[in-house]
């Protein structure tokens, strides 16, 4: 018999036994009991599955942070690192804190339904009570409540992490650090609590349950993550103006990506993280539920990729790899809402359509001025919409399980949005008030990297 | 009681549940049925693991992009990356089309067993019928038939992708755009159909059983996937002609890998993904299967890098980091074709032979003047060929399972060898003739990046 | 019916059942008896995570290759990266040969438990023997023999990187090995024993089991793993000196990074590869253990980088990025001796204080002039040591399932640490006398790259 590390962490259930005697069976409702029987093997595989999705969400956090420091210029390499590893600490521990209850209040009395309060995580979960053995098992989920908060944190920092991008190069750090703190940790739970937490969109168009009139449905976020980031974006944006020199009376001076190796290596991790982003979002290892989201997702990216690739060679005449990239995004973001409504070649339409639809909405914005070093309002905001809407129109009931409106999915999508987009504008509004939020001329000449962190991304 | 998400997701199988009366057991033959019963726990498991498998596999695509732009020159940069995002997409949307119907024909008629044609994906599986049921559960495999389809399809854009490398840097986008599309939708499936798809090689050597003559083993595609990208290199890279100045009257012209950080990203990427390139291999997460096939993998690939190691500072009298990369990625081929039926000594041993192999063949091709940067016909092509054949060297008939023989095994390796060869030849002549496949001198000298791309990949 | 690649890989199971009449079932005792019967497919899973565990530990490899170049010069990349690679692979094989029996040896006479004599591990578990079944099965742990000597081989590696990253820049590349070689292969494996293979340090405080004096806890390995690490690393130093250059009369000149891109991907890759480190070591798919898990590991690691961004701040007046980073990583090492046994709540504490001291520790070994490029002495040593003494701190017994005792802690990390540190500082100092350690001045100045590989990272 080989000793172990198990035989340590196993003591736990040695005790609990010895407690009883050591031959006696495990007391009826306890964990113990519950692992000792039928429905276990399926409770662990299920499990298991939140917890991998929730790592591959995690390293969607990097993707971002070298997509967006790959597609911005070099000299603010650093603050743009700097600024991500912040995001996905704060938003972490911002969830814990107040976000996870803010979002799944649970809503047991009838007041509001449009906003809770948010409280800290449990901190009890050990010990043998019969509580501990209710939100461990099947009673609460298919999954521990640990695993329901990472997945879920994994999650919020993410919207955060869009506005990121479509400040970049000139926000102002210590500014963004608040806000982004800010946003995170309470305006995103918020329209979260709509439609995951049991809000006033989740069943509308109907009652509690299904109808004839039809539900709002997002599937894993195009809404309520994608759209809700690209449209606090737009409004940071607005509040903080374009790069200094982008847009002049001589007309829009590009500003070239510093390392597309990089840019590549993220969303390559993006579309990754996405398998455990969609697919995690099934809530269960179900077999038919996760294998035809992996389908959709994956074909959906890849209509968004080759579709972007041919709408730019078409538009700008040269074959753009940072259009090809965003074009894979724009078709996840799009097949987000629907990836378990929609049939593998409604997919592959959904996510093409995306991916055209990226390179037109960039140059739109472009030629109105709104400075996005990444694309990420085009990418989560615009195509966030379209994919919400896509339900509507390539969604199949049978696998919904629901009705679908077009109505319930315009409102619905509209109200996260503007929701999105007035909090960012007036916190970050607030801000600009406040304390400024925008560097000064000669450090955004400089580049943030020394200005602010006094060190260059790259040296000899 | 929380709202989770989870409620919209399963609301299929309430609707289904109300059809028949809330209380009611599902019919039997039906996917919830079966969801039910004692099986579905390791039916989950099981799909669960192909699932992850194809999210290693598609990862093994970063890895190709960051591997074969590490290993060229900074010009070329964007056109490496883009080619490789080309890639990913169109294989996997070609699979869906027409290859995985091809590849997988079931070969109803005696009729062939050498070409299927292909058909597109079925897209019906929802609803309640029993067709869902039985290809949702484990009358069609240990997992769906939608897991089946991404797990093959991320298999498949390999090919393409290695071929890739060998003409990095001077070929014509759009040309190598059509070879791609072609090689991985039409003629991968077809080698592909031989083996695993019930072709003549399977059962070759004997019967369509176990037989006294033995069989062709190919676990997971030093053959099947291996030699036919790196034959197809070879072929694509003698139509081609090498890069300009490499070969001169003067001699051989060292040209440099510019980045290869990035090339070590690309090279261990790809080692994770082998993971599931081997391990989902095994069609099922069966415990000794999937165990040792990590082992097996995992340690051919620790014995190549090292045998490259040696090998190379013995002949190149120092410690090159290209081969050392380079040997992992070999003895990780050499492994694959006897993942299942190989011992881990025995893998050591067949990933040492491999690693050594790759320093002296890339040499030997370099004397020969073909031209190619990455390396990929030795390390794809020629330990491809090494690993097949090792199968019947190493092999233990225990875990194959199988007669082993020689002769199965070198038919087999060139048949699917000589016919890549042969076809991607073919293809890429008639390209040339056509369209032309190179770029020409002023592009080449000044960089694919910006003469076809206008955008460098690096900037300030 | 479709062909599949599974059929050739079942074999085996059909070649036995062929063996006794197709019909009849299984012989008991067998493999083919187990996985028929109600344990099957909950053994299925725990295997399953093990083995995906292994892999995410596999990644952290990658994540130490682009941390130390990263942070180091641009001239001593490819010496970083080949070193890195050498490691993973002496490290696989040289566990294999020897240290994965080194570290579980079983002890089953009373003699030692301080040191047991390495053998190669078995090579066997083929055919369908009784011996077989019991090592596949549940009867020798929850998970098969070779996911366990798959996921401790990722492990044991993971050492001697440590040391890597400190000696960096001026170590001499034959002498490094041959230390690597040894300190993976033979040292990691006695403090391993130690511990996790029943040794003195198992139950130590007590008898065999748990009793009131509490006992040695170790969850995941911020002693056996990470003080054992960042101790040889000290001496490895000490032995070896800093960078010429480094500390003159004139002062300490700080050396920068060049990479902090690389870095960036390396520490959040590391992060992702720590909740296979941690959550694998719960050594099955256990939900309450697992999930748990995942919370402290993540929460911790945020903690450690919010903690090290505001301690940077405010001792060096600027957020710096490389603190932010190593924090993450420090609050990931401090949690990793009390992931099982301390509450999501106490896990950010644990994080947070680790995230504090890896910045003042940074500071203070640059101070004592003891060079240190990536700061891992600080980031494992330290902050190992002060994981373990965590346990004592934050730790829950009813979490633990065992007595906590302060002394034991203490006396265990001391135990090990300084175990690590002679060892270390003795193989590296006969080394230094017999054939010198360090690059001469002139390749130091030089570049490792093209003075010992003859090869610069990067070039146009």
């Amino acid at each position: 018999m080989r000793m172990l590390k198990k035989l340590m962490f196993l003591a736990p259930l040695l005790l609990t036994a010895t407690a009883f005697g050591q031959d006696e069976p495990p007391a009826e409702g306890t964990y113990e009991a519950f692992m000792a029987g039928s429905d276990a093997a399926m409770f662990t595989v299920n499990n298991l599955w939140i917890l991998i999705s929730a790592a591959l969400v995690f390293i969607m956090h990097l993707g971002f942070s070298t997509v967006e420091s790959g597609l911005c210029q070099k000299k603010n390499t650093v603050n743009i690192l700097f600024k991500n590893v912040f995001i996905v600490c704060i938003g972490g521990l911002g969830y814990m804190a107040y976000g996870f209850n803010g979002m799944y209040p649970g809503w047991e009395e009838p007041f509001g339904k449009f906003w809770a309060m948010g409280t800290p995580i449990t901190n009890t979960f050990y010990g043998d009570s019969a509580a501990v053995a209710a939100n461990m098992t099947g009673e609460y989920a298919d999954y521990t409540y640990w695993s329901d908060f990472i997945f879920q944190a994994m999650f919020a920092a993410t919207a955060a992490t869009i506005v990121s991008g479509a400040v970049a190069e000139r926000v102002k750090l210590s500014s963004f650090m608040i806000y982004a703190a800010i946003l995170v940790t309470f305006i995103y739970p918020i329209t979260g609590s709509w439609e995951w937490g049991g809000g006033w969109l989740n069943g509308f168009g109907g009652a509690e349950g299904v109808d004839d009139t039809g539900q709002f449905i997002d599937f894993a976020g195009s809404s309520l993550v994608h759209a809700f980031g690209g449209f606090a974006a737009l409004a940071a944006v607005l509040v903080l103006g374009p790069r200094r020199g982008k847009y002049s009376a001589e007309g829009t001076k590009p500003i070239l990506p510093h390392n597309l190796p990089l840019a590549a290596i993220g969303v390559f991790l993006l579309f990754l993280g996405w398998f455990g982003f969609n697919g995690g979002s099934v809530l269960s290892a179900d077999p038919q539920g996760v294998s035809r989201v992996f389908v959709t997702t994956g074909m959906a990216g890849f209509g968004g990729g080759l579709a972007a690739i041919f709408t730019s060679w078409i538009v700008l005449k040269k074959p753009d790899l940072s259009m090809a990239l965003n074009g894979m995004l724009a078709g996840l973001v799009g097949i987000t809402a629907g990836a378990g409504a929609i049939t593998p070649y409604g997919a592959v339409v959904v996510g093409a359509i995306a991916g055209a639809l990226v390179v037109l909405s960039v140059l739109f914005f472009d030629k109105i001025k709104i400075d996005d070093p990444v694309g990420a309002i085009s990418v989560h905001g615009v195509c966030g919409i379209w994919g919400t809407l896509a339900v509507a129109i390539f969604g199949k009931e049978e696998l919904a399980g629901e009705k679908i409106s077009f109505m319930a999915q315009l409102i619905g999508t509209l109200s996260i949005s503007a929701f999105a987009f007035a909090c960012s504008f007036a916190l970050f509004f607030i801000l600009k008030m406040v304390m400024g939020v925008r560097v000064d001329e000669q450090e955004e000449a400089e580049g943030l990297d020394v200005a602010e962190h006094g060190s260059p991304a790259y040296a000899d």
